[in-house]
């Protein structure tokens, strides 16, 4: 065996109990009643930088939750590789749902429960392990550089201005981050496309009153009516998005690519089954894990209007209300779409209801080249640790300071995630295998290595 | 000034007193928490019979909440008057739109504002104030009953069979209800037309549990999206409603009768300055009117799925749900518009989802003849109150028990009702107006003479 697989395997209970105890943080940053456990969390994750003996350990105050900044330069001459991650996680609901508390961790079939395993925290804290593993066998090969923020599950609002205004801190070679799934864990893949969002919320009103749907049913245009025609016109029968210039800058694949993308393994059945559907629908002229990575799409996330409690009542609301995100696609602009859906939505109403569209954070999407060295030793790192090489793959999620750093830096991000799709992130029951802990925790350091090793060459 | 009403007046506080005393109990009958209080509504009511001097006054126990029986027979060949009403109140929500605490009558601006002012209490507690002022004037002219249930607001659904095990007890020449509105508080008119209902609850589930909408976005169908898809399409761009056999019981009007009920007055403007909506449409070949009269209706009165709380989360739920119900009219009948509805809602499901429909209570359509001596007794009894023939009406709203009492007691209901449509019944600020309540105190006693007076030609 390998010495970086031994260090891992006789140290192991002790990195699962470390993350434990940061999986027992509910550091929910979307929920202002959760603001000092937020805290709490980038004060524990401080705390382990500085136990790996970093040379600079800074909590960054910003107008939401604090940015933790860790760094140590061994070398000015060896390349720097700045990791991000996030020590906040979404927000639990529905309780009900989960088979163990989300802040109590428990390890059951070789996987670890709790809200943030595998996002973020998880991932996150695989990289911390990896400096110790590289420490003990002597010096680091790269120099390092942390930037881990708390407000990735709320649209990182304050991250932007953070990177403006921290060029020269931030300085690096390439960006490393793990916050996305492999296809399996025997065939390990790296993300080399994400989409971008757009997320919108909008209310349309009609009659300035609850009314009694008997006195004014008929005669009184419904805005949950009204409203659910309005979403399902923003498709048409073969599942296209209908909003006018949606897609003008979508990249469309060659066949060459669209070939490539397709050796992907995918289990058609499993998929199916896993999600307990008895079909899978989309649009028309693109497979399933197509429709999922490199075409744009529609959802709505919420929707809520009327009475919604026990029993029945017979009441014409005044209002209803949805949030609607679109998953977006290299070439389109968040902003653009943003606009166009706004654009779109309010002449979509009737002269009868008045409508209000307000959008939330977005992102733009984003591609990185196999050819990079980044890519390149991510690739050997894990032909490494695997035993095979890594399928490019282009993930369905959005992970916008990708395009952020690419902007602002300069510099491309390797995206080397452990997770699988099963894992259940934003959902309850959200967990990690234990296996994707340790494998990442003994890939990370060859990453370090093949990294330095590629820019000598 | 006539007698009646000039004891009317003289005891206006007091009768405003009771009122409120009545309107201070929060008998929500939807709403399990508040079982004692809907207890202590039926017992305040029988107190107010009891000082009434009736020979009997009983509280049945039913499966839910008590029915409250009274009567005086003064003579057995006169013609009996059974009057129902219902002691029960809608829920009150939304709270925090409401001016003053619904349970906390307030007299403003000449109305009283609470919730069962109008529906039902006020306009239920006018008739034990009619007898009190028959008693002052000498011998009721009619026997008297009385039927007042605790359940109409969550559909009555134990009266049916207190009916039918009491045909005897309730034996009488017509049924009396106040539980309607007039055209303005110098149109008065008299219902002779309610719609019937049929109440629906959908949920419609695609993937088993909550996914990621990056990672599962396009490929897996989004059951919200799926249910506006499906709602949507439930009414075309003509505003008819879609479900297969729906309208094949309807019963047209013909262009004299339509032409009759349009002279009734009808203010678009104000109607539409007093909702705050810019326009009005609905079924094609239809006035808005008749839309909420004469013509069957579908409306959503509760939709929900997702993420409905603040901010945003990028989750494609599991499941979708919503309340829909059907206004009905003669000759429909509620449980195959039921019946069809379903089919035809199971058959829209995409095979990407599930789909579950249960119906709540519904209720029969009902039409009521102005020839009939009811009819003529209550025109006779407001042309004295108001000094004006009443205009007759066919209302948007649902009363049930009407159709019931024709079916199980073979007797007309005669809906003398003295609200208005802008008392927001079912609303935050429900309220009835002092000179309604009074008026209605005032007018009753006139049917009971004329109905005596009628049924001896």
């Amino acid at each position: 065996m390998n010495p970086t697989r031994s260090i891992v395997d006789e140290n192991k209970d002790r990195f699962l109990e470390e993350l434990i105890s940061f999986l027992k943080i509910p550091s929910i940053s979307a929920d202002s009643a959760y603001k000092e456990e937020v805290v709490r969390a980038a004060d524990w994750l401080m705390a382990q930088f500085n136990s790996l003996k970093m040379d600079k350990v800074e909590k960054f105050p910003t107008k939401g939750h604090p940015i933790v900044y860790a760094e140590k330069i061994v070398d000015p001459s060896l390349p720097t590789i700045l990791t991000y991650g996030h020590y906040d996680v979404q927000p639990p609901d529905p309780l009900d749902l989960w088979h163990s508390p989300p802040f109590e961790p428990v390890i059951k079939d070789e996987k670890i429960y709790a809200r943030g395993a595998c996002d973020d925290k998880g991932q996150l804290y695989m990289h911390l392990k990896a400096i110790e593993i590289l420490q003990r066998q002597g010096e680091l090969p790269c120099n390092v550089k942390f930037l881990i923020e708390g407000e990735e599950e709320i649209g990182s609002d304050n991250l932007e201005h953070f990177v403006q205004e921290h060029k020269e801190l931030l300085k690096a070679d390439i960006i490393l981050v793990s916050d996305t799934s492999m296809i399996a864990n025997d065939v390990p893949s790296i993300t080399v496309g994400l989409r971008g969002m757009s997320y919108m919320e909008v209310e349309v009103t009609g009659p300035n009153r609850d009314l009694h749907s008997g006195v004014y049913g008929g005669s009184i245009d419904n805005p949950i009516n009204i409203l659910c025609e309005m979403i399902a016109s923003l498709k048409d029968e073969n599942g296209a998005i209908t909003i006018p210039g949606f897609y003008d800058k979508v990249e469309e694949l060659s066949k060459t690519q669209r070939e490539f993308l397709a050796e992907r393994p995918f289990d058609r059945e499993a998929y199916m089954n896993d999600l307990e559907v008895d079909d899978l629908r989309g649009e028309s002229g693109y497979s399933p894990l197509e429709r999922a990575s490199i075409r744009p799409t529609l959802d709505v996330n919420g929707i809520w209007g009327g009475y919604i409690g026990e029993g029945a009542k017979t009441v014409l609301p005044s209002k209803a209300s949805a949030k609607i995100s679109m998953r977006l696609v290299p070439n389109q602009v968040s902003s653009e779409i943003t606009d166009l859906f706004t654009e779109h939505f309010l002449k979509l109403a009737p002269s009868t209801v008045k409508v209000k569209v307000r959008p939330h954070h977005g992102g733009e999407p984003a591609v990185v080249s196999t050819e990079s060295l980044g890519y390149q030793a991510a690739a050997k790192a894990m032909e490494d640790s695997f035993g095979k090489t890594p399928i490019p793959t282009r993930e369905g999620g959005s992970i916008p300071i990708v395009a952020l750093f690419q902007k602002e830096l300069g510099l491309d991000t390797v995206l080397m995630g452990f997770g699988l799709d099963s894992d259940a992130i934003h959902s309850p029951n959200e967990h990690y295998g234990v296996f994707n802990y340790l494998k990442g925790i003994e890939t990370i350091p060859y990453f370090h290595r093949h990294f330095a090793e590629l820019n000598k060459g």
